[in-house]
């Protein structure tokens, strides 16, 4: 600019050339905003990285066990390491389950036939005597079957569970929830007729030979039997010699319920800048199963989480609201990470604004599923659906819906809870088996839903829920 | 029923029990029939299977192999055994190109260090002479840096084209069409500039270590240089080298343009009830790269076009208008096919209502995108905007824009275009490589693609577009 312009002309010439920043509408700011966390996601690997420092050192984190300290303690490190985060470990106690040694499961038809299969011990199964349980499978497709049996009439058998998880259910976790009862209840429903163990056909989609665990609950503690699961393969093979032939089943298991352990959750926070004692929750589990590295479910929550706190310090952005990572223990086999949260948050008077579980694998997002008490629903749902614009051009979509285990407990306290909700179709070919590794998780995939995460904690964050 | 009711009671019992369905309004038979055939397509597993057996009889399907005439029989026969299909082959020529031998390329340093790297000459490419080629190689990060050399700068040198696919475009299409030029055009513009022959990185956001092909497109037929597509691990290695040293590379490749052979189109067709001279097309294209097994490029389109027709029969659907699978010929290296199946439909006087392509991989699908000629465009984009709600709670969304390669050169003569828009994030890990093989395709996310275009190939069917 030239030297001696009169002061009028050079306000003006400056107002001009602000003037689209000044003008710049909310909206606009959103849109930018938005763009901006979806670029810095994309623009480097730093969720998948730490997905793959977290797998690879500590595979198979049930909570209690070492692996999942050595991981709760590789966590609160990395989150301490953040510029403007606090991190700490949240005390919290779970029922610690083990394993044991390989199961040992073969079936017996009446030529003498024996077939070695694979198997997996339930989450939280009591274990067969030392010298193991030899009996007759007798197969189900339904609890319903087995209620409706005489007292008595499995006396000395092994209920085998068979019903297959739907294929035409186009969201999988629908298909998965009509099929679960089987694992979590069939052995409380097989042992009332005098059951001496259930096996259980995996829950997936997928015909292959690996089996998948997942927790039974005991509905009577003085009615406990072992329960195992075997893969969709062995299945369909047991029920196809059950066609023909009376079949028995050898099953020897030394897994067994420990007692409790130390299993803290894992909490990183950015303090809010004008509301500092209103929360906004973030969160995955940290616990996974002992097979496989727990990487969809849930390292990749956890890392979501993570990078949700790195965007914002990425962008500069400094919330309003304090923006706290939780990676929760123990969702596996008891809850207890989730419970413990909850419990505190009440004891010490928190305000929870909101909070946001990422536990449906690492996949592509497509939208999230909100949830909170009745009285509160309609409101917030009025308001989040204000933003859905802001939302749909990166084809997420809203729903009302359950959200996550782990924040489940909050509920009574009030905040907005939300899922988040990837496309769910391969979700069950990895879920609870050893093929849930990092190398099956897509780095850009896992990147979008850490980018839709921020992108949602940041309207909350701005706008409020009121 | 009791015998001797009067006529009339039983005329109004009659009444009662039917007037359910006849009351079900339009738009609940839509919803009740889009259920149903999303129910058809994830039951079986008939997508993927005919899928598998494409890709492991009939790998590398270049149009004019004998691996493509091999798949064009197949898919013929296969068509023809579907009740209600009438199949045939549609005569179609194209430029039949051929790689030869493995490629042979290494860098050589001014220190002597020597690293072969493994090579794909890009489709269409001319071939070194016999002996091969070694000369300097210069980097470059876009045509336009080349553009602005002095004539005859590059002279005697091999030019590298090393601008990596941008990581933070959230939709991966856009990333490669930035990219893709380097690739086309990048032999076209060196050679004006005295280069020897071109190096491309891979156009992919993945680091690995195997090259990409795709073709290149030479604008002057005097000046065609080779060109040769090396991985990204290796293009960023021979980046590294050149900071610190000059660098030669050894290229000798052995491809060449054949010249014209027959490779033709494959069409099945269910004649409409109503409108049978009106055609509603849906294809894919059956040829590939000779890398690989071109399962998600193009073997995902073929089969689940094919599975439109198959999800109709199994719903005894009788369309109104005539539905043609349309498996196209040469889309990876000249588009014979969709110029061949244009210019016939105008000769023959053929009208075509809509024409809708899957190209983009055998992923979930997220929705549509829709094109037409600018007078007809509007009028088309509101028709199909009524339909939105039926399609929206399976998460597919409209767009406007690009619809596919082979459809396009019918767009002249008036029909709805239409690319199905399958997520897009994993795409150009198996693009034009090696690993483009059925077992990196997903069943239920292949039948779901196929699921969303019966779906909409049904409303089109069953509305029209005026």
């Amino acid at each position: 600019m030239k030297p001696g312009l009169p002061f009028f002309f050079r306000a003006c010439l400056l107002l001009w050339m602000i003037c689209p920043v000044i003008m710049m509408s909310q909206e606009d700011n959103d849109v930018f905003l938005i763009k901006k966390i979806h670029t810095v996601a994309l623009s480097t690997d730093s969720s998948y990285n730490l997905l793959k420092e977290l797998c690879t050192q500590y595979p198979g984190r049930l909570a209690g066990s070492a692996a999942y300290l050595g991981a709760a303690g590789f966590m609160e490190k990395h989150l301490s390491e953040m510029p403007h985060v606090h991190a700490y470990q949240q005390d919290c106690t779970a029922q610690y389950w083990e394993r044991g040694s390989r199961e040992e499961v073969y079936f017996t038809d009446n030529k003498g036939n024996r077939l070695d299969v694979r198997a997996l011990s339930l989450g939280n199964s009591v274990s067969t005597p030392p010298q193991g349980i030899y009996a007759e499978v007798v197969e189900f497709q339904s609890l319903d079957e087995v209620e409706a049996l005489n007292p008595g009439a499995l006396e000395g058998k092994v209920a085998f569970f068979n019903r297959p998880m739907a294929k035409d259910v186009i969201h999988t976790f629908h298909a998965y929830g009509r099929a679960v009862d089987q694992r979590s209840s069939g052995a409380s429903v097989a042992a009332t007729k005098g059951a001496v163990a259930v096996l259980v056909r995996s829950v997936t989609h997928l015909i292959h030979s690996l089996p998948h665990t997942g927790g039974v609950n005991y509905r009577d503690s003085s009615l406990m039997i072992p329960a195992v699961a075997i893969s969709t393969v062995d299945a369909d093979v047991l029920s196809e010699k059950l066609s023909q032939s009376s079949v028995h089943v050898f099953m020897k298991t030394e897994c067994r319920m420990v007692g409790p352990r130390s299993a803290p959750n894992v909490i990183g926070e950015i303090k809010g800048s004008e509301f500092p004692e209103k929360i906004i929750v973030v969160g995955g589990h940290l616990d996974s199963w002992d097979v496989g590295q727990g990487a969809h479910d849930d390292g990749a929550g956890c890392v979501q989480s993570v990078e949700v706190l790195r965007i914002f310090n990425a962008l500069n952005y400094k919330p309003r609201h304090t923006i706290r990572c939780v990676l929760f223990s123990n969702e596996e086999n008891g809850v207890a990470g989730g419970r413990t949260y909850a419990d505190n948050a009440l004891k010490h008077y928190e305000q929870h604004v909101a909070a946001l579980e990422s536990d449906a694998g690492g996949f592509s997002p497509r939208g999230f599923s909100f949830d909170a008490s009745p009285e509160l629903f309609n409101d917030y749902y009025r308001k989040v659906s204000e933003w859905l614009p802001l939302l749909e051009p990166y084809g997420y979509q809203f729903e009302k819906g359950y959200s996550g285990v782990d924040i489940g407990p909050l509920k009574s306290q009030g905040p907005l809870l939300v899922g988040l909700r990837p496309d769910s179709q391969r979700y069950f070919d990895f879920h609870h088996n050893e093929n849930d590794r990092v190398e099956n998780v897509h780095p850009r995939e896992l990147a979008l839903g850490a980018a839709a995460m921020a992108s949602l904690i940041y309207l909350i964050d701005k706008y409020g829920l009121n």
